[in-house]
């Protein structure tokens, strides 16, 4: 069945998730019968195209490659030179995929881009950290609203699906509480200053020099990042409704000194900066700080640059899943299994 | 909505399952609009039941747990003295849950059981190992040739759900290699034997008196019961049709000694007993061997009396997932979530 998409923001996730449509179209077919039409993309610096019949994303994609712009891809009935919203309220689209860059102070300009594409009856899916941190429970509403389905899977563990995993593989179970390691970065730093006896400052600049962190890396080790996924969590899965300020702690690891790994290492103990939350007399209780687990904490055995969760559930346990937390096919991955559940719901 | 459900086997998981019912009540029918009702039981030891206006739940539990029989529960309208196979011809059921004991020799009595439900037009949900190692295919076809669903999360890890997690979480993803701790019983020993330093013999008695182990070990400790899982894996999710005797290798723990275990760890290394399946030009390579694993490996770090499986895969890397192998309400639980999909999808 065709489906009809428009794409806001292409950049490395948005052309991940374009080259995974284009490699896997014969299995989304048979398999799923899925036959995605790709009528707009728009991108801040890139420009923007509308063709209502469907662009051919190989050749798409061969050209962004090429010239990096967007405006200038020769397509019969190409409408350019339209803004985002624009291109949203002419679309004649089904889904809207939103991959623009996250501003987690505004939420713009994607929360905008996710209420028009609601208002005009499109299903969204998004990896955008924004909308999902500071507007969750009203686009929620808007949502059903207007009939749509609503995504993002890719917001808090990019490629480890774990909003699918607790909707279809833990369905009935009670959540007492969700802890993990939601920061690759800071986890990679870490391994690296027990496993090679790093400093902290060498294992920063190893991860600066890898592209895992930033010139200036405060969201990374000061663990603002891994806060804001679980302040996400917290609102998504608990029904809290919580603010990054009303954490109990947010503590990083620039603290940690290579000592202090060395002696918990003595003790059968391992460090890893820990998001958790979990609903106590009706408050949210979330945290984030560096965490001395015993060696035989489901989290202890993670290493180097990925993240992992542990599910505390009434029936079924600890349940534990571990896996990519950022990456452009891994990201592209999260768009696309929102948009085949979608498919499937709609 | 209501469901009309028969069960078939009412031993742990079954009464299991019937409690996750009972306690799961409110929450099963405001979220997921499901409400259960079960117009019959069947049990080899303890008698059977047919009530087409549906049992009382929670009293059919206390008789149960005070008489220990079926037959003789007081319900107005109630069929006794049926077999399995009679009740699920003459039960007007929508679903049958399969949980009685495993024969992994031939897969009776539960293949006739599901053969008939599906025959009857029943969707079908079962923990039992048998009829997916031995008739996967065939029930499959048969399931499909009536319109009927067919699921069996708990056959592989209990509680822990991967099927649905690579039907919902995983779609479009190439499942390039699948490996794992697939028998909590030799985990369980192994972690001892590394952390307590307890010979393999006390290790096993221990597990033993836990009720970890059976009485005769060979199962478990020989690697036949992580094999069976191998298969399941290699032909449910990879396509093939292997049986346990297609297996390239199938070691057990038992020649591990506590001085291997010293040796690996003083190399960094741990042994765990890795169940692994591939597909390589069209032919599925299937193992299960002790493994000296780098603790690097998200593998490694699984203690205890757990399972966990890694799925490696084109799209989201690697991606593990780790949790309870065994236990009533996490049996209960797989059923549960078969019943709940099925409701979603019927």
């Amino acid at each position: 069945m065709q489906r009809k998409i428009v794409l806001i923001g292409c950049g490395v996730v948005g052309q991940g998730f374009l080259e995974i449509l284009v490699n896997k179209k014969e299995l989304l077919e048979l398999e799923y019968d899925f036959e995605p039409v790709l009528i707009g993309v728009a991108d801040m610096m890139k420009g923007s195209i509308l063709v209502q019949s469907g662009i051919d994303i190989p050749a798409f994609l061969s050209h962004l490659k090429e010239k990096g712009t967007i405006h200038d891809f020769p397509a019969e009935g190409a409408v350019v030179g339209l803004n985002s919203v624009d291109i949203l309220k002419q679309a004649d689209a089904e889904i809207m995929v939103e991959v623009t860059y996250t501003d987690i102070k505004t939420g713009e300009p994607a929360t905008t881009h996710i209420k028009t594409a609601f208002e005009r009856g499109m299903c969204v899916a998004t990896t955008n950290k924004g909308p999902i941190t500071l507007h969750f429970k009203e686009l929620c509403k808007l949502a059903e609203q207007n009939n749509a389905l609503f995504r993002y899977e890719g917001v808090v563990m990019s490629g480890t699906p774990i909003f699918d995993l607790l909707e279809y593989c833990l369905a009935g179970n009670g959540i007492k509480e969700i802890k993990g390691i939601l920061n690759g970065t800071t986890n990679f730093m870490l391994t690296k200053m027990e496993e090679e006896n790093m400093s902290y400052a060498d294992a920063l600049a190893l991860a600066q020099k890898l592209g895992y962190a930033e010139a200036d890396p405060t969201a990374d080790v000061e663990g603002f990042d891994a806060l804001a996924k679980v302040v996400i969590l917290s609102n998504v899965v608990l029904g809290g409704a919580i603010k990054p300020s009303d954490a109990k702690e947010r503590v990083g690891i620039s603290g940690i000194t290579i000592e202090d790994i060395r002696k918990a290492k003595a003790e059968g103990m391992r460090y890893k900066l820990i998001g958790s939350t979990r609903m106590e007399h009706g408050q949210i209780i979330a945290s984030v700080k560096p965490v001395k687990l015993p060696l035989s904490d489901p989290l202890a055995g993670v290493g180097g640059a990925v993240n992992a969760l542990t599910f505390t559930t009434d029936l079924s346990g600890a349940v534990t899943i571990q896996g990519p937390g950022a990456g452009r096919l891994e990201t592209g991955f999260a768009i696309l299994i929102d948009v085949l559940n979608m498919h499937r719901e709609m």
